[in-house]
């Protein structure tokens, strides 16, 4: 976790978001990541997905099983989701959501959107063209050959 | 959305995820993307997450304000959240979150998860030094010139 800590200090100094994330795996560390979301002008660029990408390339493996995230803040709804589908066993994080909204982040309201119904939300999100979308998935189910994640 | 649908038909063909995302800007497509986890090795290249980086690429911006996301399946917490960050204005999708748990999609066990209170969910996440990741926020609020976003 101080490793996360000093990223996510040295990530300010740089110009780039207050968060750093270290992955370890077996006692090591495999990959490490800061939040670069306006140097490398990517919104997706948070200190924990830019650690996940680093370490599936070294590792070659698109599933992080038996590793365990530091991440100096509590992870965003994004990160949290990339950590779940990464297969990550365990996560220890720093600072906490309110902590990330008291600094005017965006994580905290955007946790209570994605628990919200659809039709409640403030960004509109609406149903189109289902039944001809169900034939990508009916492809997919009938792929004998398909990689299941 | 037909374009999302045939991008999401290609990516099975090709042996990637049955999923398909475009964004638009002034009626314009500016950028697709389709679901390559298992051909790049990558747990965060879903189809919305893919097209996001690509759009923001093209226009050189974090933000892409104004623009639209067609994507062939409600878009899951990870893609939902960069969708949020990158400050979209507009969601159609095709296919629920229940039709992909239905092809075994974690999608909709994610979105249970992340509405879950931090100490009742299935993946251990546990507060560590807060004390001390907290000065990387101080740092970041006293710094002057910070990028916001």
């Amino acid at each position: 976790m101080r490793r996360a800590i000093a990223l996510a200090n040295a990530s300010v100094e740089r110009g780039g978001g207050p968060f750093g994330a270290v992955i370890v795996k077996d006692g090591e560390v495999i990959a490490e990541g800061s939040n670069s979301v306006t140097l490398n002008t990517d919104p997706t660029a948070h200190a924990e997905v830019t650690a996940i990408r680093e370490a599936c390339r070294k590792l070659g493996t698109f599933h992080l099983e038996d590793c365990t995230i530091y991440t100096s803040c509590e992870p965003c709804p994004m990160c949290l989701g990339a950590i779940y589908w990464a297969g990550i066993k365990r996560i220890y994080y720093g600072n906490t959501r309110k902590d990330a909204a008291d600094i005017d982040f965006a994580d905290d309201f955007i946790y209570e959107e994605l628990a919200r119904p659809l039709d409640e939300r403030r960004l509109p999100i609406r149903p189109l063209l289902r039944d001809e979308a169900l034939e990508s998935f009916r492809r997919w189910t009938a792929k004998s050959d398909r990689v299941e994640y």
